[in-house]
């Protein structure tokens, strides 16, 4: 899934050319890239598929030349996350109606590529075997309320051995909820990461999206598309799919501790790059005198130099400049849309 | 005189693109325009003269394509202000024996051209009818110790109702030293601008400097220049004829206030910029929010915000970026030299 537009990462990233096409942690790969690259083992190249937005095609094809063509599906419009995966779903199945299949955001960052691939491979080896529906479960480090969380049946013996049913999916807490939740120890951070059967998934759009698997099944040429998946219901795969599932019992997830975010803002981009002795995070060629606590990406400047800067953060991209206080980092779309 | 070579503006200015080319007040004309702007009816397009390093010729021609292209004069090196003067008094010389010369550096800005244009006629009226070498001087507004400083006497009436004979040239003072320069009342800056007629000056050159002379003289063709200009004595105008000519009462300056600014240093620049209400002076397509106290340049970017800066330079060219605190301005020139 490579649709997003990530607002919150201006100038550097703009809806023209959002983050998961960036070498965001200035390793020379970017996060879609890094993403196709922590399946090496787990996936053959022409068995990936890309769901994006038609105006990201080219960026695609550039930045992954190895995926077939016609394995890169251009939505016309946005319809968020059901329509986006029943889409690759229904295609998959035109191909190999037993697939295994894995779903995942193309803009979050995985530390620990190995345990990942053990954590998909035993999620995978699960679902050839069962119709399990099954959800990756960040274990938390913190009482974050920036995410949805997964709560774990607790009373279970485990299903195997680190995966367990779910008892149900909770909204994005609050700060006193989070706590609990990570007190708790049976509530995993909702990555959006999914391994089922291509067969157990559209059967539970059938189930519980019928208009959806209908949809579905009137896409069969290039201009049935263009019609149909714009009108397409506009809904999570979380709401149409994983929480009714849930609540039917068909819903597992397999902890998880592989160094994820999904670098949904500054503050988890500094906290996954690599800091110098004074804090700063900092991407490109960029010389800092005097700065401390500060993340920085001018990944295409040819020259950055910041002093006596304590706390910002600064983004350069193109002809475009950001600097900010790194606590005001929720103001950048509001900035980024001033004239 | 536009050879400069700018290195306190960087990344603003560069060797490759100094300030006098640069559209340094964002008003829409470079400093180098504004100079030439600002002899509006004293001084007629076929009667300029740029002496420039050989680098910037296509700069000077794209800029001010209304000079004659064989009155820019492009020096192979840089050897000083003596010798760049000279040789262009010697190819007036040769083009009008009789003419009335005006001296001015190619990066000063002047905020009131009405009344520079009214001194510099008083100068051209005093040496069309005397030998006298004039140099205007500005009335100081503070203990500058950033320039040199011409001493009027004060004991002779005025030679003509405004000019006066120089007593001496001072070189930079400490700050006790300008703090009595400037409560005497007859210490002027030195603003580099000087009026002469070319014999005069030329009179002068071979008496205080025949080495320059001869080599002027030598200095026929093409070859010429390119094998003797390198080997002139590296001298400046001050140095050469000023001191020793002042020395030998031939010196007279025109004392002048009209908002002159030699633009030295980022200090000068947010000086002669409109503020807003927070006092930031800022060019280019800059948002600013809660700053104070900035200096921007940005002159090409598409869009810069900036959040939460007090007393900060910020200076933005093509790929490069700097980002100080005024306080350490002076470490400009060492940032931009660092790897």
């Amino acid at each position: 899934m490579a649709g997003g537009i990530g607002s919150r990462f201006w100038p550097l990233s703009t809806p023209e050319f959002p983050k998961q096409f960036i070498d965001i942690l200035g390793c020379g790969r970017t996060l879609i890239q890094l993403t196709v690259d922590r399946f090496k083992g787990v996936c053959p190249m022409e068995n990936f598929w890309v769901v994006t937005n038609a105006s990201y095609v080219d960026i695609v094809r550039q930045q992954l030349p190895e995926i077939p063509v016609n394995h890169i599906l251009a939505e016309p419009a946005a319809r968020n996350t059901a329509p986006c995966i029943a889409w690759a779903c229904w295609r998959i199945k035109a191909e190999d109606s037993e697939a295994n299949v894995v779903v995942t955001p193309a803009d979050a960052v995985v530390m620990n590529p190995e345990e990942f691939r053990r954590v998909i491979g035993n999620a995978l080896k699960f679902t050839e075997k069962s119709d399990a529906i099954v959800t990756v479960g960040i274990k938390p480090s913190r009482p974050e309320t920036g995410y949805g969380y997964v709560e774990t049946q607790t009373d279970a013996s485990p299903a195997e051995s680190e995966i367990h049913k779910v008892a149900a999916f909770k909204e994005k807490p609050d700060l006193e909820t989070a706590e609990k939740y990570l007190k708790a120890g049976n509530y995993l951070w909702n990555a959006g990461i999914f391994v089922w059967n291509v067969k157990t998934i559209i059967e539970a759009i059938k189930t519980y999206k019928p208009n959806i698997s209908s949809d579905m099944e009137r896409m069969k040429t290039e201009a049935d598309v263009q019609e149909v998946f714009p009108q397409c219901e506009k809904i999570s795969i979380d709401y149409a799919v994983m929480e009714p599932a849930a609540a039917d019992g068909k819903v597992y997830t397999h902890p998880a501790d592989f160094g994820w975010s999904d670098l949904g803002n500054w503050a988890s981009l500094h906290d996954k790059l690599q800091k110098d002795s004074e804090n700063n995070g900092a991407v490109g060629k960029v010389r800092l005198y005097e700065c401390k606590n500060c993340v920085v990406h001018a990944e295409d400047a040819s020259k950055v130099v910041l002093q006596g800067l304590d706390g910002y953060i600064v983004s350069a991209k193109g002809d475009r400049l950001l600097v900010c206080k790194r606590s005001e980092e929720q103001r950048i779309k509001e900035f980024s849309q001033a004239d």
